[in-house]
């Protein structure tokens, strides 16, 4: 059974929620199968209706899932009602994406000389298993960004819900599950599975055809080696953990230290600090009167209750290893959040030298409200440092724009950023991420386990589809998009 | 020390190549790592001359490189210099890709309410090993597809030259070499390594990131293998062997059953049938009078010189295993190739029921020009067994459009095949993959090791490529591509 708990409290939170049996799991792969070619086979149109009827259907429950998911996870109604908003978006953006139709990426060349009438589209891959977050209990869980994506894709759904919201995700399941067969999206198209052995099972089911995950670093790994040793391997896209340097250059740390300073503080906390968006490692001018400033905010700041006891234990193993490193001391704590598992924001401190001798503690992810700043005595000498990091989703600098040599720096931070991170924030922090066409919500291995997709986003579509190219087809067989070939050759 | 032999007389092929030592691996290694910033610098318009420049110089001594490529393959004289016009074609096409510039994926989402703004695009993934293949010396080896899209992109590659021929891989990368040093190419753009143990390290390195590969299965999913497991992963993309089924329908075969014969003894033998194209089953209708047809167009075809010892042993092997099958009988052989690695064309023929009670052996590829002939009773019973192969780089049906019969069943194999298989042919055959914006010559594992990409036509190039996002950057930061948000929101 699962059993979740009121992080307040540390009580139970509602009933405890049976795991799905194994009979349970090959049911609902079933039904995803025979689902499969009829999704695939509706209008877009059609799919973009149910995708707004499930938008719809959530957003006339919100008091409830809020009410539900904030016992579950204490997250805040505030947060978690933008979260339901962020989520009904991310269905109705997927809508506007199917009408629009250029996901499906359809070409046809021009015949000429001896090319033969060659054209190509996008199809959906397959029945997809997506595992939900602990950390965005809708945005990244049942009804999230993956779910959203892969239906909007074509691909049926089967979501391992996360064990932190068992009444969040059974809720969810239940509107989506109810919305999408009177929207007339065929039985089977959507599944949910509680419990770690029904979400392996789901993973090794040979008529899984991809899967999606968000979490930390070592379960996405896990499962990500088990997609590779299946008889058939699928793609396995994995969101994972992220530490998010943050570069300031010796201009913008002279010109704005408080405003970096606070600015860092919010970001490090928000949320509790359980974002793999946090930015753990700041970067500062070993002269700077930012660190003052940074030790002042974050000595102000307070945490917040964090999700599970398992997570809040993470973080106080991950705190206290930073406290006994030799290399560090201690910079500034802020006020211990709320319950048994409150969080306290702290600050570390270290040189570029400890840092880049460090083999490996120092640059680990701490989740949670916990940074480490780093002094760097030039940027000549931080570039390498910088180039030694694993991958990350984000990268961030603060430049003073107005100083020519903080741009010049910042021409030579930017390219070593671009090769570590997914995406670079300028005069921002790496937590917030838009939900738009231009979004890259990805990064460098093991940032994501396949860099070159995004989790957040219109293009997060492209991770359930794979492309068909029809040779010297007769109209009457061709799929209807590549009837009218209407397109001009692109590559 | 590596020796090419003269497929014609088992005769050594010029002289014998020194295998690449550990430290001239990363010697090349190194100058990559180093042109990669430089190359993914250049403007494309520079990168486009310095692809077109190869072209040229390769076009330029055609006739020196059909002469040895002939001598280490005996692919003769009209096939090889066609190779070499679809080779430099295939660069000179990635310099228009290049001039087109939407291969970037350039997009600029709008900036409203709370969305920041934010900007993407596309950059080159970094140092890209290509393993080339045996049965393409031009356009799957040194200058080939994989070379001249990952070049395009902006990633240095470091070749690993195929054994069978090292002096025709000496030459070609001698000229890529002096060509790109000429158009302005940075130092360590093009390397070439020989032997199996310099591939391997290769592979391994830490700065390589990722790899294309051209050729068997077994080969392809080893090294796959290893990329999976190093300490950071890299795509691996292998383009492996398929059996690429075709299905002739009931009105086809009654109507056109000469016709259709000889087009599959042509596409069967093509080029002694070492295709990864080639159409190794072939479905027909139990009762129809194509299998005459196909037992003397095959009885009258021809087979050639292989291209190694051991790849003639690999088919002779193959063959005898049908031979020995219980539920299999010879249909008829062809006409024994030239030299002592000559193959012989044979079909085999067996029914629906034997090839679904098969445990492998009859699905199994048999690289060469070996044939099996499937009798299938319906549609209805044809489409499980269908469903359940492996993974191809094509499929084909042959129908007649003019019978309503024939295209009523044509859409129930079209779906079928479509899961099976990332090209369909209609009314022609897997042999011949045109190079072209539309072209997929990918498909479903293990055709290839990833199925979303294609190592033929324009689209290859997306497999080096990797997104950045850039966020509230000032115009004077952002790449050159990105600072006119010309593009509209898409996906």
């Amino acid at each position: 059974m699962i059993q979740a708990f009121n992080p307040r409290t540390g009580e139970p939170a509602g009933d405890p929620v049976a795991e799905t049996s194994d009979v349970g799991v090959d049911a609902l792969v079933s039904a995803a199968t025979e689902a499969y070619p009829l999704l695939a086979g509706m209008s877009l149109g059609a799919r973009a209706e149910a995708l707004e009827a499930v938008a719809d259907a959530l957003d006339a429950r919100v008091s409830e899932l809020v009410a539900i998911a904030d016992a579950e996870t204490a997250l805040g109604e505030e947060r978690l009602t933008g979260e339901v908003g962020r989520t009904t978006g991310q269905l109705r953006l997927f809508a506007g994406v199917l009408r629009d139709g250029s996901y499906l990426d359809a070409v046809a060349s021009p015949v000429a000389g001896a090319a033969p009438d060659l054209r190509r589209v996008n199809r959906p891959l397959g029945p997809v298993a997506v595992f939900a977050a602990s950390n965005f209990p809708f945005a990244f869980s049942v009804a999230g960004g993956d779910t959203a994506s892969a239906l909007a894709a074509g691909c049926p759904v089967i979501v391992k819900a996360h064990e932190n919201h068992p009444g969040t995700s059974d809720l969810t399941a239940q509107i989506v599950g109810e919305a999408l067969a009177s929207a007339g999206a065929p039985t089977g198209t959507f599944g949910l599975v509680h419990g770690v052995d029904a979400g392996l099972r789901l993973l090794r089911h040979p008529a899984v055809a991809a899967a999606g995950f968000t979490g930390s670093t070592a379960g996405g790994l896990a499962l990500a080696r088990i997609c590779a040793e299946r008889e058939v391997p699928i793609p396995f896209y994995g969101e994972l953990g992220a530490v998010n340097p943050v570069v300031v250059l010796p201009g913008a740390a002279a010109a704005r230290a408080a405003e970096i300073a606070s600015g860092y503080a919010a970001s490090l906390t928000l949320g509790a600090g359980q974002f793999c968006t946090n930015p753990g490692l700041l970067f500062v001018p070993a002269d700077s009167a930012l660190l003052a400033a940074v030790a002042e905010a974050v000595g102000g700041s307070a945490g917040g209750p964090m999700l599970s006891a398992r997570i809040f234990a993470g973080y106080q193993d991950a705190v206290a290893e930073a406290e006994a490193h030799p290399g560090v001391t201690p910079l500034a704590s802020g006020a211990q959040g709320e319950g048994p598992w409150g969080a306290t924001p702290h600050v570390f401190q270290t040189s570029l030298k400890e840092f880049a001798a460090d083999t490996g503690v120092l640059s680990r992810e701490r989740f949670g409200p916990a940074g480490l700043v780093i002094t760097y005595p030039s940027v000549e000498e931080l570039l390498p440092v910088l180039g030694a990091l694993a991958g990350n989703l984000v990268g961030a600098v603060h430049v003073d724009t107005g100083s020519p040599p903080d741009i010049a720096l910042a021409r030579q931070v930017i390219p070593a950023l671009q090769r570590i991170a997914g995406r670079i924030v300028c005069n921002g922090w790496p937590t917030g991420v838009a939900v738009v066409a231009a979004q890259h919500h990805g990064g460098p291995w093991p940032a994501t386990t396949v860099p070159a997709y995004t989790s957040v986003g219109t293009a997060a579509i492209r991770r359930w589809l794979v492309p068909v190219a029809y040779q010297n087809f007769p109209a009457e067989l061709l799929p209807d998009v590549l009837r009218e070939a209407g397109k001009a050759d692109q590559p």
